[in-house]
């Protein structure tokens, strides 16, 4: 079942469970204890450490581990807020952080401090002197996400930065991390690694040196008495290999991605009517496209998708019973109902997501059927053709693309059902020759064949 | 090597390991989304509370996991607080708690609240009518532990409980769940899931029903609003399905820990001169022994039985930098230098145990020797002879181990080396025969022999 929710949690990466196995060995022991298994584990916590600051562009002595990237963000929020109670009580952030960032300013205020969200533009992205513009005397913390989660919005954190002077910054990572670098200017990095292929159970908290720091938690002496309890080193072992493999795979994946990602955004208003596709249409996440179909429930939407063999995600519900309209898309002033998000795993397959835009016009159109709404008809097939050539042999698949691809409009897709093992080497050659795209292939049975293989091109520009 | 630091951390028992790798597979993705993937990961997570509100005797709505025993406490103790405030600000605990406990008291009164703590006897138990009698009108939380985590003493939890009436109880049961049965007479119950056998990253936090709680963080839709950030369903079900399997073992394998840390406590005093056995010498956790030694610092004696192969702790050291004075061996007005606390994980191996006890007094002697103090010489070898019967043929190392048998005290020890494989049978059977225990076998190189097998007989009280 193809899985796009990446953004909710990424599969755990074979390279973290790998790591996690070896781990749970060698590393399972007390870290703080002096016998030989501890310092053993102690030593595994340390490299992990290492290699964690050298991806995040931290020193290993700024960085610990957390449970998750909301407590990274509870804490660095609540610990910066407290160091810097000189400066004042007031908090800065957007008004499209996540809700552990807007839950965290609701508890400060509600204990005596301030806070205030900078509005975003109808992209969802601030603007670094809006922001500058709103920090007051009494400022004692800046918080603003490397990345939305929920539309995919890159923010201007490093204009921000240079902007805001000496104020703290806090950047919240959680989307960002292990698929971009990461933006300069933070006094204090938040991230999860579940998000970039790690274990659940690790987050991280970075604290540059020279920011005022206090724990709002009661002292410890785990991790620098800033995380209190036992320490999970064989997750964090993990969550730093993964951390080091994601980013090493990153920008070939990023463009891939990218690529498919740009599909879903350019195909989605030709093949559904009345959608709308949110987020910046460039300044955005290699892997995250988000659309709001309009009159459709976003529940019964994913239900749909669901049955129709789809993991997608819909506006910024943290659980099953709050499908409450996204803070996010209020924010940015558009449309909130019949909301999915589309958000890629590494290595998610380019034939899924062709299945997927062959799928999602037909159960948008039977949720949207009963209620007898007069809507324009979706796209012609313009847009997407199938080629039904099972039983026929070698060139006919061939000689029937090239026949019917002109009805197609550039970066429109054909997807070629055939049974002619010839066809699997045939078609992307001829792609290739053609200045097509091959985009891989599928069952046909997904297309409603009974046998055969369905071959996905889509159509070059020229 | 032998690992004696069970207290500290188990190691992963073998059905946590694998109910772990299950849940990689099945459980990864988010619990609170509708996808199938989600659901799954909600009906696993569904079925681990279920498991672990019945072994230690809760509701599973009444149940949520944290990150940590250390955070459950933290969130147990403020939030019962905050939840009564009506009742007053005061809570009282034993002077003997966790550190996590005594951390979250000091950052409360550093809030503005009130703490004391109730003192305990010389063997670090709480008397349940001295506690009662320290509550005050304004009391809203008392905090008692199950068992002690540094010398093993059961606590009298249930007499407690019916003594103090309407006011909430905090049962930190850390040292004492999947062990032992869960203490009546809870309103909050905390536990953690590394100290029997489960993964790190898993605490539990049990508040009863009806019994008032505010969270002390931020809102967070997790976990029944109890513990913000992305659910570790994985590593939960792994904690209970170890938990479940260890329960069904308790009673057996308490059974012959009991055995051998009697064995421990008896020999002790007998084999190294100026020590101490601290802990109630009945109402204890069968598993944890504790003793210290006169003129000797705990973390060289850590390093030298390090060094000879043996994982142990030191008071409460909780990192390796903290050896100071143990505040629970302090409140008991007990000797804190020297400290060693053994703690025997499940399985541990009785051969081992007699090894620890032939290698400590010369560790120890090793240390007090450059003092040039004047102390009393080891008990003779009335209480551990070593039978060096290799090269002799069956049945010249039975004839010579009953011939030198008498020398040994009831409950004293021989280790009778061999090489003649019918030992093997033979020593088990004689020890059945004559009522004497057959402790099991180890290499004779522990003996500083250079080949066969070291035989270990405990001699019978008859």
């Amino acid at each position: 079942m193809p899985y796009f929710d990446a953004a909710s949690t990424a599969p755990l990466h074979p390279v973290a469970r790998q790591a996690l196995l070896a781990a749970l060995d060698e590393g399972w022991a007390d870290p703080a204890r002096l016998h030989r298994s501890g310092r053993q584990a102690r030593m595994l916590l340390d490299a992990a450490r290492e290699t964690v600051a050298e991806v995040l562009g931290a020193r290993a002595d700024e960085i610990v581990f957390t449970a998750s990237g909301t407590q990274a963000v509870q804490l660095g929020v609540l610990g910066a807020l407290r160091g810097n109670r000189r400066r004042g009580a007031h908090l800065l952030h957007s008004a499209v952080e996540h809700s552990a960032v807007l839950h965290t300013a609701e508890r400060w205020t509600a204990d005596g401090g301030a806070a205030d969200a900078v509005p975003v533009d109808r992209h969802g992205r601030v603007d670094a002197a809006e922001f500058a513009a709103a920090l007051r005397p009494d400022t004692a913390l800046a918080v603003l996400q490397s990345a939305n989660h929920e539309v995919g919005t890159l923010q201007p954190v490093a204009e921000t930065a240079a902007l805001i002077g000496d104020v703290p910054l806090l950047v919240d990572a959680a989307q960002s991390a292990g698929r971009l670098p990461v933006p300069g200017g933070w006094s204090v990095l938040t991230a999860s690694a579940h998000k970039w292929g790690g274990p659940a159970g690790v987050g991280v908290l970075a604290v540059r040196k020279g920011v005022r720091y206090v724990s709002p938690l009661p002292a410890d002496d785990r991790e620098s008495g800033r995380v209190p309890g036992f320490v999970n080193v064989p997750a964090i072992v993990a969550a730093a290999a993964s951390l080091r493999a994601v980013r090493a795979e990153a920008e070939t994946e990023n463009a891939r991605l990218r690529e498919l990602v740009e599909l879903i955004r350019r195909r989605i208003p030709q093949l559904v009517p009345e959608v709308e596709v949110v987020g910046h249409p460039e300044l955005r996440l290699p892997h995250l496209v988000t659309f709001s179909c309009l009159y459709v429930d976003g529940e019964v939407l994913l239900g749909e998708l669901d049955k129709a063999g789809f993991a997608v995600n819909s506006g910024s519900s943290c659980t099953s019973s709050t499908l409450t309209p996204s803070h996010v898309l209020a924010a940015m002033g558009v449309l909130t109902e019949g909301n999915v998000r589309v958000s890629l795993p590494p290595g998610a397959a380019a034939a899924d997501v062709e299945r997927f835009l062959d799928v999602l016009p037909g159960v948008v159109a039977a949720i949207r059927g009963p209620l007898g709404l007069d809507l324009p008809a979706p796209a012609p097939t313009a847009d997407a053709l199938v080629l039904d050539t099972l039983g026929k042999r070698c060139p006919l698949p061939i000689i029937e693309l090239a026949r019917r691809i002109p009805e197609v409009a550039p970066g429109g897709r054909v997807a070629v059902l055939s049974d002619d093992e010839a066809a699997r080497h045939d078609i992307p050659a001829w792609c290739d020759m053609c200045g097509h795209t091959y985009a891989g292939e599928t069952p046909a049975t997904a297309y409603g064949a009974d046998r055969g293989t369905a071959y996905l091109v889509v159509k070059g520009h020229h």
